[in-house]
């Protein structure tokens, strides 16, 4: 019995033992999810309203009349007996929700993943993405054909060519529902507005775990700052955004991709992130050097400043790891290890360092 | 004991007895969902590419990349032992999945009560809305202040006065989380588009019963028409896009709101709508007579065009029923009747129906 199906036998799955290459496409019967509770909801963002005073007989007039927008949206579940605390997800660029939900060949995400496990999940549209798409900022949406970009991107491999071993499925409907789980912003992305609403969201829900993708990174470490029911932060791929205190932020790291500076703000508010264990997960495929490639030379320049950062906020008292995960056994993961084809075996890390952190 | 406590018993539901008021702010314990899968994926849509050649040192020239757009975005649940026919839900105008999620005041939308009720659910976000936002047509999206429009529009009141006994909780944070459940279109409203993306999700999930709202009434009717999957329509509260035979549309109806016009259809496709059950609803407070509140004259012209449309399918051998709540004895009823007050009562209407049609 290998490590897999034993993790299954433990949890009590019935489960067809096939071969992995064949999971996407075959139907795996799993216990049902009793889910003591669920629903949605808006959570935090703003008001617009215009002076004077409405006329129902000319509705089209703006005048006297509302605009609320900004605000998440998020759709919980709450397992029966739920640990104490719930997990908060939140997504990446052009990504919503989705990210975490089925994957894209099909099998079962960190959502309900978790909630075997026994987490309460509150799955996060940002302000301005997705479900939350009323934005106070107008935007100009034009469909300019980029896929081949973000498949570079998200290190599935260098378009056409998937890197060997990745964990991704091969087969085109995988491909075809990965592209599709993307949507665009409807509104300026904007790091106080998007920190502003999950900190509303844990004021709401109470203290809970955060776990962010990418570029919601940087509005996670904000998040951290400005909410102390932020118990732990997991950070996927974190990119741009991060935070360092004022006088410390390191020159920026040169890629071919894009500037990546590090954000000043006060020491005080820097400190809060020593206060929460910490841990940042990158994937597979990211080069040791300099790169012409600039969807990967990225991800070499924002490992480089993960370091840097979990250095000074560890040299601050903090609690941050920083696991590159072919250095801890895991090969072959994209941008995506939670929706990677061992994203079973990305989640036992975590719980592994859930339990160790006492945040189960 | 009254009904709907008698109702609640039956069901098995452990709940506090409390005044009805009270219940958006209550806890109300109901018995676990047991679900035995959910996911999501996207269905239908299209794809654009460019000529060329994808160059991984210029990501950003578009030449030989693809665009995916116009899919739904749907989120399902199967519950144990589910009945046969799953329930799909498209939402109308500005809103998204969420009108069937929580309600405005926190209770259970239809989402829950079908589950609860045995039926699997399939949660729609209509091509170029929410979360299927990746439109292949391009938009410009501006906060114009209007929520006072819909507040009319949606039949709660007259802004800023609310109908009396109207089914709709009067606290602040409802009227919030109400409007924050709008999202905009991120490309243009297209019928055929939609209901493409509708017939894909009955070829991909097998046979089911269609519910729509509003707006959705029209790509509903055209799902019902393309795709033989479609075993029940029901619609709340249709307004455009009524379609009817070549030579047999109807003359526009006259209102102080919109244009209200017949589609014409060859008389072929119109009969496939004879071929299944389908069941119209409409709230409370629409008038009988021309009013100068357009918000309300025109669901006084749909109504009426909704009884065109009935008396003609059933004239060529259909079997539509219309239901002004009204005459059926519920008061109040705004635009949201599966979301108001009395949604359970309003549920229990449909499942009579299901039950009376043997669709459950």
């Amino acid at each position: 019995m290998n490590y897999k199906r034993f993790y299954l036998y433990v949890l009590g799955l019935s489960v067809l033992f096939i071969p992995s290459g064949l999971m996407a496409v075959q139907a795996v019967k799993q216990k049902p999810l009793t889910i003591q509770e669920q629903g949605s909801f808006a959570v935090g963002g703003t008001v617009i309203k215009n002076d004077g005073t409405f006329d129902p007989r000319k509705p089209a007039n703006p005048a006297g009349q509302s605009f609320h927008g900004d605000h998440a949206y998020v759709f919980y579940q709450k397992p029966v007996n739920a640990r104490k605390l719930p997990i908060m997800f939140l997504h990446g660029a052009g990504q919503f929700s989705k990210t975490y939900e089925t994957t894209p060949d099909g099998r079962e995400g960190f959502q309900n993943i978790f909630l075997r496990r026994g987490f309460s999940v509150y799955m996060v549209d940002q302000p301005r993405r997705g479900n939350a798409g009323r934005s106070t900022i107008a935007a100009n949406l034009t469909p300019t054909p980029d896929e081949q970009m973000w498949f570079s991107q998200f290190r599935v491999g260098v378009w056409p060519d998937y890197f060997p071993g990745v964990q991704f499925s091969k087969d085109k409907e995988t491909l075809n529902q990965y592209f599709r789980q993307m949507t665009p912003n409807t509104g300026p992305f904007d790091v106080g507005v998007i920190s502003d609403a999950l900190a509303a969201l844990f004021d709401k829900a109470g203290p809970g775990i955060l776990v962010t993708h990418s570029q919601g990174g940087g509005p996670g470490w904000y998040t951290g700052m400005k909410s102390d029911k932020v118990r732990a932060i997991v950070a996927y791929e974190p990119g741009s955004n991060f935070t360092f205190p004022e006088g410390e932020v390191p020159a920026p790291i040169p890629n071919t991709f894009a500037k990546l500076s590090g954000v000043a703000v006060p020491l005080a508010e820097f400190k809060k992130l020593t206060q929460i264990p910490i841990i940042i997960y990158y994937g597979d495929n990211i080069p040791d050097k300099p790169s012409d490639i600039p969807a990967q030379d990225y991800w070499r320049a924002c490992l480089e400043m993960a370091n840097n950062w979990a250095n000074l906020v560890n040299k601050y008292g903090g609690d941050v790891t920083v696991v590159h995960l072919p250095n801890a056994g895991f090969k072959g993961n994209t941008h995506f290890p939670f929706s990677d084809l061992n994203n079973v075996e990305i989640a036992d890390h975590l719980s592994v360092w859930l339990k160790k952190k006492k945040l189960d």
